[in-house]
C-alpha cells in the first residue's frame, strides 16, 4: 500500500483541464500504455468511448502494462462519440483530434497549442482514426509534427508525447510548478481520501485472490495460477 | 522508393545537436522503438554502447518495429562507454544522464533544460540503468517529472518524451521552425545525396531478397518466408 504523503501529493498535482477522449481503441496493449501514461504525467480524466462492437478484453497482458495505473484515474465510459463530445463542449471544453502529419484540414502543430481554458484531446482507433462525426463536432485538428521520414508514431508513444506537451503546457499556462495541479481545495481533499479508499479495496481484494488462490491450490494439490496485477515488469519499466 | 523531396525536406530538418546515447540496452524492441521515435522527431546521431556482453539480435519483431527507421540515422557503435562519451566530451557536448524520478544528484527536470549548446542524451539499460562510470563522466542528470502515482515509464515511451521535448527546445533555442535543423548547408547536401543513395540501395536489396525468395520458392515448389522489412504494421501505427 502507497503511504498516505503520496496520495496527497498525487491529488495536488492533478490536472483537469487537459482530458484525454479515446475512441473505440482495439489494442488492449496500447490502452493499458496510454493510460499508464496519462496517470504518470498527472491527468485524471479519461473518457473511453466504444460506439462499435468493439470490445476491450482486460487481458492479462494489458493488465500488466496497465500496471494499476486504471485505478488512480477517472474512467467516463460512453457507447456514443456524440453525446460524449457535446458533453464536453457544454461543460466549456475545447476539443482538439489528433491526426496523422499532413491529413486533415490543416492540423494545428502540438508545439502551438495552448491550454489557458480546458481542453480535451481526442485520439482515434487504430486502424481507422478518429471518426467523421466525431471530427465534425471537434474544434480543430492538430499533429504531431515528423519531420524525419518515419511516417508515423505508435498511437501509445504519440499519446504519451501529447500528453506530456499538454501538462507543461497547462501548468505553464496556469503558472504552476511542475507538481501543482488545477484542481479546486476540496476536489484535492476528496480525491486524496478516494486514494486512500481505493487503496483499502485494492488490498483487500488482492489479499481476497490470494486466500481464493491458496484455497484452490490447497484442495487441488495443484499451483493456481495468480495474476500479479501491480506487479513491475522488470526489463520493461527500469533503466530509464 | 521514397520521392526525392522528401529526402530533402529530412535533411534540411535534421538537428544534429542533440544527441542520444543508448548504454546497453538490452530489449530489441525497446532498440527498435526509440530508433523510430527518434528518427521520426529529426534527430540524426544516436550512439550505441555495448560495453558487456549484451548483443541486440535483429529480431523480426525488432525489424517490424524499427520501420526502416534505423537507415535514415547515423549510428555510431562503441564498445566502451568511457570511449564514447570523452569524444563527445571533446567535441564540446553537454552529456545529461536520464534517471528515475527521485534518484541520483537531484536530477533536473526535464522541462528546465536548455539545448543552447550541443547535448547528448544518456539513456540506460533497461535492467540495471547507467552505470556508475558514465554517470561520473556526465555534466548532471535529469528525470521526466511523474507527478501521478505509476513510478515509471516504458523506456521507449521515456526516450520518446525526452527527444520530443529536447527537439522543441533546441528549435526554440536556435530560433527555427518546426521543420528546420541545425545542419550547415554543406552538411545537409551531403546528407539528402546519401538519403538517395541509401534508398537505392535498399531497394536493390529488396529486390535481392524477393528474387531469391522467388527462386527457392520455384525450386522447392514450397512457399518461402518473406520478412517484409519496410511494411507498416497495421493496427499499431496508424489512427493517432
Amino acid at each position: 500500500m502507497l503511504p498516505l504523503r503520496q496520495f496527497v501529493a498525487a491529488a495536488r498535482s492533478r490536472l483537469s483541464g487537459v482530458r484525454i477522449v479515446l475512441e473505440d481503441l482495439s489494442d488492449p496493449g496500447n490502452r493499458a500504455a496510454i493510460l499508464r501514461s496519462v496517470e504518470a504525467f498527472g491527468l485524471l480524466h479519461v473518457h473511453e468511448v466504444r460506439s462499435s462492437r468493439l470490445r476491450v478484453g482486460s487481458t492479462a497482458r494489458g493488465r500488466s502494462i496497465v500496471n494499476g495505473a486504471e485505478k488512480w484515474l477517472t474512467l467516463h465510459q460512453h457507447s456514443d462519440i456524440r453525446e460524449c463530445l457535446t458533453s464536453l463542449k457544454a461543460s466549456q471544453h475545447a476539443l482538439l483530434a489528433a491526426v496523422p502529419p499532413g491529413k486533415g484540414r490543416q492540423p494545428l502543430p502540438l508545439e502551438s497549442l495552448r491550454f489557458d481554458r480546458p481542453t480535451a484531446l481526442l485520439f482515434g482507433s487504430e486502424a481507422w482514426g478518429i471518426s467523421s462525426e466525431a471530427l465534425e463536432l471537434c474544434d480543430a485538428t492538430f499533429t504531431v509534427p515528423l519531420p524525419g521520414l518515419s511516417e508515423s508514431l505508435n498511437v501509445s508513444v504519440a499519446v504519451a508525447v501529447c500528453v506530456h506537451f499538454a501538462a507543461f503546457r497547462r501548468r505553464e499556462a496556469l503558472g504552476l510548478a511542475p507538481h501543482e495541479g488545477d484542481l479546486q481545495l476540496e476536489e484535492v481533499e476528496e480525491l486524496q481520501e478516494s486514494y486512500a479508499e481505493r487503496s483499502r479495496e485494492n488490498r483487500f481484494a488482492a489479499s481476497l485472490r490470494a486466500s481464493r488462490a491458496r484455497k484452490a491450490r490447497d484442495e487441488s494439490q495443484a499451483l493456481a495460477p495468480v495474476v500479479v496485477e501491480d506487479g513491475e515488469r522488470v526489463g520493461e519499466t527500469l533503466g530509464f
